[in-house]
Formats: structure tokens, sequence, C-alpha cells
């Protein structure tokens, strides 16, 4: 095979409507097949507004069974178009517990499996531990492609360790799907240090496990329904990227941007790049136990 | 205490002789204090070329014991100033066993102990391998000027499993000397994404772990003096920066400067950041034993 594949990281506004959102993805996945891509990464959680913004029992009626209804749909269009791809749902795994998950369909192989998040935020505006149960799954590899793929979701991206388990099981690519913004009372103050933490951090990882990053971001604004202390909303701020393991971004979306940003990925720069600096030979593994514990305050 | 408090990144290009990088160390710590620091850290193995160019075994009499000469020397520059040095340094432990080491001496505790280089490079003019064991001590904190310090060295900076110890030990403050640059024949292709990669890890650790980056570099060119295959020598390419814990940088010298970069570093950052991203509280320690693995192949 080639050693160029191309990657879609598909970026967009969601609505209140999930099938509205559901036709954007899917036309944006059309788009994404069209422009020459084989893997499409999806944001996360894209068939609705990010509701974690509140905590209202009501938005468990959004979740569904993965496999379920939506990922028969792209499974289909996955087959369609010969394309294989990432996409992030609100899992319903039983009555009361629920998760927030990513799976990945092949146009040949179909549904293959599931991630679901491991780390769970709760801040205020991102309320999900109300709504999500920590992954049980680990970190796993999806072989499709001719590529190993791992995928994590949002606020796994701050957590090195997470990228690291992936690179151990072999992930060339890590795909991100992700719903980060600014909180418009501290946009003006914080905005630009936020935006660059999230960009360098996963960044990083490309670089620490030589390894190809595509994070993908929705874009737009979305007010809080139930606003409590915290007012008006999220915007989100797009941006999505893909960065090769030199950490050097490959393309990236503006933050009001919505469309399918393809790039090609070149698999060699993976050996070029651990050849170079072969940091996975160095790794002290004899003193990282600790790694394990919370904190070593005891 | 005050929430402030100075930190030096001291960046100089060393010669090939050890009394005049002696002089040139002692005489950017003086004014470093006279800038106000209370902490100065000097870049890694600066009292001599980066020997590490070649495998040469004359090189092995350039080491010393720790605590000894030159620790002595600036444990009584300390005492008289009234700040804390970080001092990297080529230990001898006895005849056939050496280390890239660090330790710290405070002007009232005086010599405060030793961090061993755990993470040792072997790359074209980075010969790291032959000189140095792998350090033996863990990661170490150092209580001085108030604050709770690491030392990592130089190749640890790629591996965010040393900077997430520390931080799980408590450090407020990473210190990273260093001595990096680019090969002539690749600076041209590569250079920037290298140096860009290098900042770019080392601010992550500063997010990831809500706390200071301390990376100081040598600047410089340095001619090998046994060239092999690989001619010409590196050119160090300074740019040593304090980050602050949402990874911006507050202060960051020029490839070719020399002297003291004197910061305040405000220590609140700390958790102000960690309250507005509280990763700390979200490590999925029950899944992070794979991470003493080499790699999950079997």
């Amino acid at each position: 095979m080639s050693d160029l594949i191309n990657i879609a990281a598909v970026q967009f506004s969601c609505t209140a409507d999930p099938a509205e959102n559901l036709a954007t993805a899917i036309k944006l996945t059309r788009d994404a097949a069209a422009k020459g891509a084989k893997i499409v990464c999806l944001p996360e959680l894209f068939l609705t507004r990010y509701f974690c913004q509140t905590e209202d029992p009501a938005n468990y009626e959004l979740a569904e069974p993965i496999p379920g209804p939506t990922s028969e749909v792209f499974e289909s269009l996955s087959a369609e178009l010969g394309v294989s791809i990432v996409l992030s749902l609100f899992e319903k795994r039983t009555e009361g517990l629920y998760h927030n998950t990513a799976c990945v369909v092949d146009p040949k192989k179909g549904y293959m499996g599931k991630y679901r998040k491991m780390h769970i935020p709760d801040d205020p505006l991102f309320m999900e531990k109300y709504y999500f149960a920590p992954g049980d799954l680990g970190v796993r590899i999806f072989e499709t492609q001719g590529i190993k793929l791992a995928v994590l979701i949002c606020w796994d991206q701050w957590f090195p360790e997470a990228a690291r388990l992936a690179a151990l099981k072999g992930a060339q690519v890590i795909c991100y799907p992700t719903a980060i913004g600014w909180q418009p009372y501290e946009q003006e103050s914080h905005g630009a240090a936020q935006y660059s933490a999230w960009e360098t951090i996963q960044r990083s990882h490309a670089v620490a496990n030589g390894c190809f990053v595509v994070a993908v971001n929705r874009t737009g604004f979305e007010p809080t329904s139930n606003s409590g202390s915290y007012p008006d909303g999220i915007q989100f701020w797009g941006q999505s990227f893909i960065a090769g393991p030199d950490g050097v971004i490959i393309i990236q979306a503006k933050e009001k941007d919505e469309g399918a940003f393809v790039a090609p990925i070149r698999l060699k720069a993976i050996p070029e790049q651990r050849h170079g600096w072969p940091f996975l030979r160095d790794r002290r593994t004899d003193a990282y136990k600790a790694l394990s514990e919370t904190l070593m305050d005891d």
C-alpha cells in the first residue's frame, strides 16, 4: 500500500436538532470522501448541542446503544464511500449507566468496536461526571485502512498517560473527537492561553510518542439552557488540526470554519521521527510504578 | 512569605577551558542575584564543552565527586549571595561508574542532595550512554526558598512520565538543565521543527501538571573533536525559558544570548490553574499499570 493516507478532520457547529446534525455529519463525510479521505473523524457528541452545560435528567433520553441506530447509518455510509469513520456518540449501556463513547466503522469490516472516554471532566458548563461513567474498556487500537488507530476523547487529551498507552499499543494515529471552547466571561483574560495550552499538549503527544494526532473540535456558540450562576454558554473554538510525529501541524481549521479538512499523512514519518529521537528506547519502565498513584504525599 | 519568587535561567556558551566556564557561571550567578533571583539554574554540564559528541575515555577525567570541589565553590557562593543554585555536573561515583547529575545548594541548608539523570540519550553527537549510567535515585524534590523544586536533566524533558512523577511528589517548579542544539547538516531541514518540538513538550509538562517549568540551555557552536562520519559539531540553540502552569512563556532568551534571565514566578498561579483544569483529580490510576511496560506487543 501507499505510504500516504488522507485523513479528514470534520468540523461544524451543532444545532438543537439532532436530525439536522446527522445530515450535516453525513454531508461532510461525503465531502471528505470526495476529497480523497480514507479515514474521517467527526467531533465529540456531534448529534446534539453540548448538553453537559447543565445537569438535566431529560438529557439521558439523548443516549442510544452502540452499536445502534446512528452507528448503523454510518456503517452503511462507510461501505458506500469506502471510508472509515470515527463516530462519537452518547452511549446508553443500561438504564442509569451511560458513557461518552466513540466507535469506528470500516467499509469492509463494518462496526469495529468502541472506546469509552476514560478521563471525565467536571467543571462549570462541562458537567460530564453527571452524565458519563468513566470508561472501562481501556485504550484500544482499531486496525483500519492499513493503519493502527487509537481513539481518545476530549478531556483524555490533557493526560499524557492516555496517549502513551495508545502508542505502547501500537497507535500510528490518535484521534481526539473534542468539544472544547471558551466561557465568555473568561475568554478575554484566558482565551489565548487556554487555546494555546490545548494545541500544545496535543502536539506534545505527537512528539513524545512519534505518532500522528488528529484533534477534531466543534465550532459555534451554544447558549446555556439553564444557566444558574454561570451565564451565557460556550464559544467552541474550532481550530481542529492534524499534527505529524514531529509535532508540526499539517492542516488546521479556523475557529469558525465548517467543513472537511483533509490532509495526507505520510506513515514513514513515524520511523523517521523515532529514529531521530528514539524516546521509546529510553523509557525508564523500572521507575514508573508510582504513576499509578494519585499523589505521593504519604 | 511573598507569593512571588524570582528564578533565573542562566544561559552562556562554554569554552574548552573549565576554569573559564566556572568563572562565567559564578559571574552570571552574581548577576542573577543582583537582579533579585532567589533560585539560579545553570545549564547542563556547564563546566566543559559538551564532550559527548565523541566516545573518548580521556573525558572520564573531567568527572568529579558530588559533593566535591565544584559543589563546594557554589555552596560558598550560595551562602554569600543568599540564592539557591541548581548545578549540573559530571559525577564520578567510582572508577568506571559515572552519572550525569545535578545538585542543589541552598544558602542556609548548604548542599541539599542530587538527582541523577534517568533518561540517557544516545544519538550521533550525543553519545551519552557511553559516559553516563542511568540515574538510580528516582525523581527528587528539593525544598528551597520556600518552594518544592524538582530537577530533571535534558533528555528527561521528552518523557511526560518524569514530569508527572515530579508533580506527584509535589514539585511546584521543574528545572531542566539542558544541552541541546542542531547538527549543522540538518538545521535547515529540521531545525525549526526540532526547536518547536522541544519548546512544545516542556510547555506541555507545565500544562499537564499545573506547575512552572524552567528550561536552561547552553548556547554557542562546539566543533566535534573527532568527527568520524558526523562532521562539524553542534550549534546549541539557547532559547532558555520559563513557562507558567498555563504553559505561557514568562521569559525567554534568544538563541545567542548570554546572561541571567530572571523572572518572577507567582506561586498562586498553580492553584488557579489547577482549579480551572483539575487534571490531577481525574487521572485513571487504575489504568496506568501498563505504563511500566516497554511495548504492549505480546
